[in-house]
């Protein structure tokens, strides 16, 4: 792939995708001792990059006169090829599995896909997707390992040296590899000074394997918050560019991907997905040397379930200590949660679950345990509670 | 205040804040029936508006030799005066409610300042400020009520006639008033065509009664999620300029907030406080007749706890159906739970909390009742569940 066909990419992409400018992070440069840059695709059209690819794919087809596609995804591919059908004119069929969050059917199907659900996991949705094509000979768009998907997700590059044409580091995150490949291959044939450093989720590190080895792997199995980059098999195709062109490939655990989200969120004021926040997971945790770096992270996507940024949020609160739980041994007698209410409510936390235990062998028939959660203002601020309710006679203990 | 005070503050603004263009929402135009944009300032520095008109008047203070400021704020107020005195090298001392989350400190200390805990309430940290005052002779920077602090806000109007020349409605959140009177007055003087809308909560809704009498009203208590707009008292200046410049008052309730908060972090990517999320809020709820014009609606700012978060998302997951809790008549017997969870499994539901209840006059010795919360897809996965359970022979009720 030459640097034109990502140019030619990104004059076709222009008037249907936003162009997010790069954003400096105060917050995130102190954090990581670099000049650190946001590169927001978390705000693109559907909510991922996905969609420069899959539009400049539809576009060189329809092009050569094909009017019928079809893929199968879970996520942003989905969208991604549903929108540029949209704007394009193209019918598109996606396959989805049983499994796919109602909202991103919904989104698929509300730009003017046929949505088809099948299976219990991707492939069983792509068997299907095959199946279909074989009677209305739809042209397959593959995710990643197609050179024309590879040279639209290489537009992010372009815009990134348009806008910080003195950057030192790319940090991109890769799952199938075509976001890492087109970016990689455009910077280096416009600027081998730039790094680009892809990252990887521990728990679906074929590509990272892939480099260290020089030659392509896959993974048995995949195990990660991240489903964006959540890939077993990665495009021969795109790992051939990323041994090329990459400078280095890290990973990231999925406690450190949430500690990112939940940082983005409270300072950067950003939902963003799980592959999404893998860059700044690298960033955060030193796993790239970057002192004084100028550096951009790609925040792929933001496309995450409300539910799921509940759970991120839950656990949050708790690892930070603004929610505690606690087990007190207390008189099983009148007035004795008034009175224990007392001492909760003098140091200002909020009860948020009260939860009597009787099923422990060694209490005397006039005692009982209370488990009790609080939302506290922080660790400091716990520990007060719990030295006043042991000061109070109340032997407390946290869970 | 005349124009001229606004533009010579948007000029001292320039080079320290961030002018976060306004940008077209497709999600929310489609939903509202406009064509709608957002002025980000939940992207700004500090987090919200508020450093616009403290660096205008702290700006304004340093040109006449003052070097000491001292304010009282539990929110945004603070961290804007903070990083104005930091960026103007004015010593500024903060009184905050001791009840201050212990991010809002830590920003606030952060920036340099000096942060003095006192009181329960604002009012009490105020009278602490005023007592501080008199002894260092610092002058006292009001949150609102002050024309070179309202100068400061209507730099959001300068800059969003510049990126928007022919926007037809501006939507703006009130509190005390200081930015709608700034951008009111701003517009007015620059473009009357242009409406300017003032949006409050139902339960602090000092201006919307002072505007209707058209005369300055306070109110005896307020009470409201949106911490940011919670004012008893609005301004003297900011009511007469309201008054004079805006062309509607509109109430929004806190569902009304909680929901267009919980839609800007899932199709925004936006992370909005209350009081910023109002504006959306007015529109969504059809507050404000806008069919086919060109809305402005300011977002005024992003600083939201994350227990805050994580409340809005809960209640989300709750009235869209995606959490349910149901309850169910059992058998007292080994295998029942087993048997029970099967038919659970079989609809794809994730179990999140079991309880048992004996609690129940009416049961029977070999029964008893189990309360169970699952996670679904959305309401018709959950009836569906309901209506599998009622099939196996097991009586559930939804709570």
């Amino acid at each position: 792939m030459d640097e034109k066909a990502v140019e030619q990419a990104a004059h076709r992409l222009a008037p249907v995708i936003h162009n997010v400018r790069v954003t400096k992070s105060q917050t995130f440069s102190d954090m990581s001792g670099c000049e650190l840059y946001l590169k927001c695709e978390n705000r693109q059209k559907t909510g991922s990059f996905k969609v420069r690819g899959a539009y400049n794919k539809l576009a060189l087809c329809k092009e050569q006169g094909i009017c019928e596609v079809i893929a199968s995804s879970a996520g942003n591919h989905a969208q991604g090829v549903a929108y540029a059908s949209k704007c394009l004119g193209i019918h598109a069929t996606i396959v989805m599995p049983k499994s796919t969050p109602i909202a991103k059917v919904q989104a698929t199907a509300g730009y003017g896909a046929d949505v088809v659900l099948a299976g219990d996991c991707y492939d069983e949705a792509y068997a299907k997707a095959l199946e279909i094509q074989a009677e209305n000979q739809a042209v397959f768009i593959h995710p990643f390992d197609d050179e024309d998907v590879i040279a639209g997700q290489g537009t992010i590059a372009y815009e990134i040296l348009h806008d910080l044409p003195n950057v030192d580091i790319i940090v991109v995150p890769a799952g199938g590899g075509g976001l890492l490949s087109g970016i990689s291959a455009y910077v280096k044939a416009i600027n081998p000074r730039i790094q680009v450093i892809g990252v990887q989720a521990e728990g679906a590190d074929a590509i990272v394997n892939s480099y260290q080895k020089k030659q392509h792997c896959s993974t048995e199995s995949v195990n990660t918050i991240a489903d964006g980059i959540a890939v077993q098999n990665p495009g021969e195709k795109t790992v051939k560019i990323i041994n090329h062109c990459v400078d280095d490939m890290v990973r990231v655990s999925d406690d450190e991907i949430a500690d990112a989200i939940l940082l983005l969120l409270e300072r950067e004021k950003q939902v963003v997905e799980p592959s999404g926040a893998a860059s700044i997971a690298a960033l955060l945790n030193h796993k790239i040397q970057c002192a004084g770096k100028r550096v951009v992270c790609v925040l792929s996507g933001g496309n995450i379930d409300v539910s799921f940024i509940h759970k991120v949020v839950e656990k949050g609160l708790l690892t930070r200590g603004r929610n505690m739980k606690f087990k007190t041994l207390m008189q099983d007698v009148p007035g004795a949660l008034e009175q224990f209410c007392t001492v909760v409510r003098q140091q200002s936390a909020n009860i948020i679950e009260v939860q009597y235990d009787r099923f422990q062998a060694d209490l005397g028939l006039k005692e009982t345990i209370i488990h009790m959660a609080v939302e506290v203002s922080g660790r400091s601020h716990g520990e007060a509670l719990i030295q006043a309710l042991n000061e109070a006679g109340y032997h407390s203990e946290v869970e």
